[in-house]
């Protein structure tokens, strides 16, 4: 199977928990959507740990539906430490192992999905999450959600870098709504547990994270650039390509959520993601050619009807926050950080469509 | 029993639906949160429609828990063409009339409440409305959600009066996001089966109706006004007492609600209330001097730890969607309809606290 991922990727992400690592030792982590790109980094992550690092290993349980994961993403429970449960978190789960922390990624992600299932998309988020809370509750776990930047929407420019205070300019209404709302529930649900149960809750809020093992498909804007490229059709871009985005490793979002896993202050919700630069999709291109060292034809190209509408025009994280609480700081320039992406990716996409 | 109504409320309620009631001619309306305030005023007009103007009976079919609304308010069971089922909303229904209207207004709106109840306060209106969602779309009835003008938050000065369109500044964590969500959350719900359902959903936004029948300790401020001077105690006002409402008084919001259930465009939202005056509560208290003819010691006070945060600045509604689609015009002044609430409150309320 190619590699979905760089050694050298797992180890910097090693290194920036290492002062904060002990907290793993002989810990168990139950982490729900471990199918996804993230997953599989967490798994990565704690058998590099198990293997090199830690004295008495760290237990990570991995749940996944396997509904939007593919079986590939499943291939970590092999490793050391790792085990997979096929569990739908719609459903009520019991662990026999004592948690110490609960880790809650699953979720509908994909636009075309949610899109086609709205009553799922919202099920998932409201009653996934309650479920999730269950389990941490019962635990006294340290529970983490994974919420979205897109509880911003589209937030007005004084309010771009966005801190974790602003609520958001988001329709309830309308195609992406049920996504939206599925994330600002989950974090209602989260504030629920943590005033009326004391549980130490953490709201990340991750911010267009991007490297190797992200899907061909997934209809994220790099990964579509880079099948795009593999395969030598021109590049699309949405609208006039001058909404704004700014774009974070994914060896900086995992040290983030890693650490923000062990020592978010309870309560607490962080943007994890890489404030500079912030790039409008025309200037995302330039440093894209610049990378692959080739020009491409780039069109400009209508919103499809089976796309959401709403795309926010700027998205920026103000993270001073994760800086002062967690010692968090994006270390891989976008243009380092494209170049390891798009090497990997030049090698393993297939570049059809 | 105390009259909880005025019999001329009534009639002029029905006065203004009178060139559209042929539409209740022979209908069947399945209300949820029938014991509540508004649903005895549409127990009344009913009544009083059937007993003098409609042909073809209309009937009404109230859906009531009574854990909020007391055995009080189920008292027009009797009434002609109203017939009343104890049903929780959270548990799926089955009706065996065939529904022309579906009018879905049960959820807890008591911030004391909703602060002890928060995890049920989603439930109700998250599961609650997808139920009821689904048995209007089992009769292909027409579908209205009473959302809330909470849903707007604390907006911007330049988004008052607030049009259907804002997208809110509310918070989805801490102690009034319960609420905020459960109504956010049941929008959404009601534009997914609008989208993929075909049903003729609309989405009511009351702001601060008032009027006789409001229970003397459902914590709003004009029933608590009217306790307080029925009691000789001090008028208390939270805050600096400049924070601004609309008030409108029942028979204009009732006319609107009605209008709205027969006449929605479908899948429109509408905001309902009396956009005029927006006064202060410490405007308001001059106002209700006024109308009761007395001078009323009144103390500005800090809220209480009780009381949930993030109390809006101003609410004040754009109607103009309304005016135009439903030919909704409020015609009760603010001291027109002070005055009505304030008789009828002197009369019935006991002024204990």
């Amino acid at each position: 199977m190619a590699q979905l991922y760089l050694q050298s990727d797992i180890e910097e992400i090693a290194r920036g928990i290492e002062d904060i690592r002990d907290k793993l030792e002989g810990r168990t982590i139950l982490f729900s959507g471990g199918g996804g790109f993230l997953g599989r980094y967490f798994s990565l992550v704690i058998d590099h740990l198990n293997r090199s690092a830690l004295a008495t290993p760290c237990k990570l349980i991995m749940l996944d539906n396997l509904i939007t994961a593919t079986a590939e993403n499943d291939g970590q429970a092999g490793t050391e430490g790792v085990s997979f449960m096929e569990h739908d978190i719609i459903e009520p789960l019991t662990v026999d192992e004592r948690l110490d922390y609960v880790v809650h990624a699953a979720g509908i992600a994909s636009p075309y999905y949610y899109r086609a299932y709205p009553l799922k998309t919202l099920d998932v988020g409201i009653t996934g999450t309650r479920n999730m809370l269950e389990i941490a509750r019962e635990n006294g776990a340290r529970f983490m959600f994974f919420s979205s930047s897109e509880i911003y929407g589209d937030p007005e420019p004084q309010h771009v870098p966005t801190q974790e205070s602003y609520m958001g300019r988001v329709s309830c209404q309308g195609p992406r709504a049920c996504y939206d709302e599925s994330k600002r529930v989950g974090e209602t649900l989260c504030s629920i547990y943590h005033a009326m149960h004391g549980l130490s809750t953490n709201i990340v809020r991750p911010f267009n994270v991007y490297g190797p093992g992200m899907k061909e498909n997934d209809y994220r804007v790099l990964s579509n650039f880079g099948s795009r490229i593999k395969g030598g059709r021109p590049l699309k871009v949405y609208g006039d390509g001058r909404q704004t985005r700014t774009f974070c490793y994914v060896t900086d979002a995992m040290i983030g959520f890693m650490r923000l896993m062990i020592l978010g202050v309870p309560g607490e919700t962080y943007n994890i993601g890489n404030p500079e630069p912030e790039v409008s999709m025309l200037e995302l291109v330039q440093h894209v050619e610049a990378v692959v060292d080739r020009d491409m034809e780039t069109h400009l190209i209508e919103y499809p009807d089976s796309y959401p509408g709403g795309e926010p025009t700027r998205r920026c994280p103000d993270i001073r926050k994760a800086r002062i609480h967690l010692g968090y700081e994006p270390q891989v320039p976008l243009r380092a950080g494209l170049k390891r992406f798009f090497d990997w990716a030049m090698d393993i996409y297939t570049g059809n469509p």
